[in-house]
């Protein structure tokens, strides 16, 4: 017992909930239809040596969007203009296991980078239907192929979908599903990416599919683009300052949206959104239905309220909340994972257990075994390694009578 | 001793920082230059016996904006659509002192209703631009005549500004300061308002006229509108629930601005934004400055970092956050005040002692005395009365040694 808990002994077992992959530029080829090839997206070189994501007659500059994994702090915010400017943990599975051995992390969640969208916006905008369409489908089926077969213990696999046909996201979730998915990439607020509204009907297929085939929504931070800023204001820090205002804005159109309340077996999980808005909209939640009155008329169930259907359907996910854990209660301890957020320049990689071990430094064993794999394994039914650290207060070895 | 925090013996002595006046129908009356009175705001009756206001060719049907103190919880949303169906103290001040009374709240902090938006909006955004300023001047006037010079003790000043002019801005704040105006409401993110943004430098005078005046910047949630929102969904249920994302939001823009980092004098209290953002954001700008980098590069200071210009310029106004008072010390109790939001749905009133009771019960007696109005006398200058209570822990009458 006595070291459970220090990492330098025996390091944590770690499922991160939000990682990102880069496309590789072979990713279309041999995976569109035939009749289609010529359209998919492909990588282009600059006069000046970037590379480049060229689809749909628009340039995609970002190839690695903000895959800054590695450097020096100093120089993290310079974005990468060629794949080798980057990690090759970035787009290669095997680099990124051996990345993920190296900080001692079991299992990852991994989002699409810029020419997916991180939930396939850029294939669903495509101005011909039909090669978003085979778009998102090769996306799906170059991750299942290339990152989950050859490692299925390592990546939680979350698949995208094409937007803008209800009935065929849900045949994508379903496919995806048979072969072993676990989650989907849905956007926080869809009518921001031009789609119709949660509360218009239109998504009825799209999450029948999630709860019939208990695969999870995974709402990730931006993914359907950032608030309105000022334009001549520092953009960036005042972005990244605000990343959890759109998990808290994603939530509550989502919890009003009547779809959590409707569907008990609905689970979604806020990713990238940190934990530190949930009491507050659990408090305010509390105000507008008991107190002022707001809340009692729209809620559209009579058998549960709104904070219990958001401690009862959503799921959390902490980068740095040091300041929340001694409140961690108000939101429940099952429902609160952890992310490293490889490769982007908030990454806890590769000093994950490190930072791991100060900011849980203060919770009991078990609810630190909780929130860095217990609630990610179970929600995500993923598999956990023979022997997971830190080990429990009453481990086989300690003969102890509870 | 026994009765200190007890509201049924000794009420609790009361800063409420959020409130709201309902401009009467004869606020302009006598106070538009005589070539400008045609021109003023004014109430007219509809066929259907509605008063509304009409100003610059425009109706204005909220003559009490959310106006519903008083009323029953489940009649509350139903708008006022004439001066009788709201509560007196609305709109006279006699009678609002006298339900401040019931309640046993000392002093209110009062924003405009919708003829003025929270922050001017409504006059600033005038066809003709003198018109728009004879009216912020006489909606001023009217409030330091009407309001606060028959009730010094009762009522902290608050002005507002033309918002299309920052030299009238400027010279309007000082004419306010003069006459023992403490505080000016201004939007949150003026950019939304089609106003310049913070980072544009256009607000320098107005900055400045405030620093000099030691005049408290009144940030309002919604006095720049509300955040986008589905169309199709349940608007009013959707926006009570996300109050708090724009006082953080506006927190971040005015912060990033470098104003509060530039002038170590400047504060600004955000209004009705809660505190339940606040341990968060300091979270977040700690990450980002000390982790990920983004932060170090665009920050506008040398000397103080953004979590602690965000500590020392920015003020915090609580109605109900039971799940952050435990964390309290990461916002800083000195920082924290209370409000009623009277005659909004929202408004603790009358139940204001017996609901602060309840919900600071377990703070010391010194952090309740800080929150319910030290920390808003010592803001705003405000006087206080001979005797305040809760009772501190050693009064004259203990004799006890320290």
């Amino acid at each position: 017992m006595a070291d459970a808990g220090d990492p330098a002994v025996s390091p944590w077992t770690v499922i991160s909930v939000d990682d990102h992959v880069v496309e590789p530029r072979h990713l279309f080829e041999g995976r569109m239809p035939a009749d289609l090839a010529a359209h998919a997206p492909y990588v282009r070189t600059t006069s000046r040596g970037h590379e480049i994501w060229v689809f749909d007659g628009a340039a995609h500059p970002q190839v690695g969007l903000n895959a800054v994994v590695g450097r020096s702090k100093d120089d993290s915010p310079m974005e990468p203009v060629r794949f080798d400017q980057m990690r090759p943990g970035c787009w290669d599975p095997d680099a990124r296991v051996a990345d993920m051995d190296e900080a001692g992390i079991w299992a990852s969640l991994n989002f699409p980078s810029a020419i997916g969208g991180f939930c396939g916006s850029v294939f669903s905008a495509c101005s011909e239907p039909e090669v978003g369409r085979a778009c998102v489908r090769a996306w799906n089926d170059w991750f299942a192929e290339e990152w989950f077969e050859p490692h299925p213990d390592r990546f939680i696999p979350c698949g995208m979908v094409y937007l803008a046909d209800a009935d065929e996201a849900a045949a994508e979730i379903r496919r995806n599903a048979a072969r072993g998915f676990r989650a989907v990439s849905l956007p926080e607020q869809p009518q921001r990416l031009g789609c119709p509204t949660l509360h218009s009907g239109w998504w009825d297929p799209v999450i029948e599919a999630c709860v019939e085939t208990g695969t999870v929504v995974c709402l990730h931070v931006g993914s359907s683009g950032m608030m309105d800023l000022p334009v001549d204001g520092p953009l960036v820090e005042i972005a990244a300052t605000l990343f959890s205002s759109l998990s808290l804005i994603a939530a509550v159109d989502w919890l009003w949206s009547g779809y959590p309340s409707r569907y008990p077996e609905l689970r979604l999980a806020m990713s990238e959104g940190g934990i530190g808005w949930v009491p507050m909209l659990c408090d305010r939640l509390d105000y507008i239905v008991d107190w002022s009155g707001h809340g009692r008329r729209a809620w559209p169930s009579t058998e549960i309220g709104p904070t219990d259907t958001l401690l009862r359907n959503f799921w959390f996910c902490s980068l740095d909340d040091p300041s929340i854990w001694p409140i961690r209660d108000r939101i429940g301890v099952d429902h609160i994972m952890v992310e490293v957020d490889y490769p982007h320049a908030d990454s806890t990689w590769p000093e994950t257990q490190s930072f791991l071990a100060d900011r849980l430094a203060g919770l009991p064993v078990a609810d630190q075994r909780k929130v860095l794999f217990e609630n990610a394994a179970s929600l995500f039914d993923h598999p956990l390694p023979a022997h997971t650290f830190p080990l429990t207060e009453h481990t086989p070895t300690d003969h102890t009578e509870v």
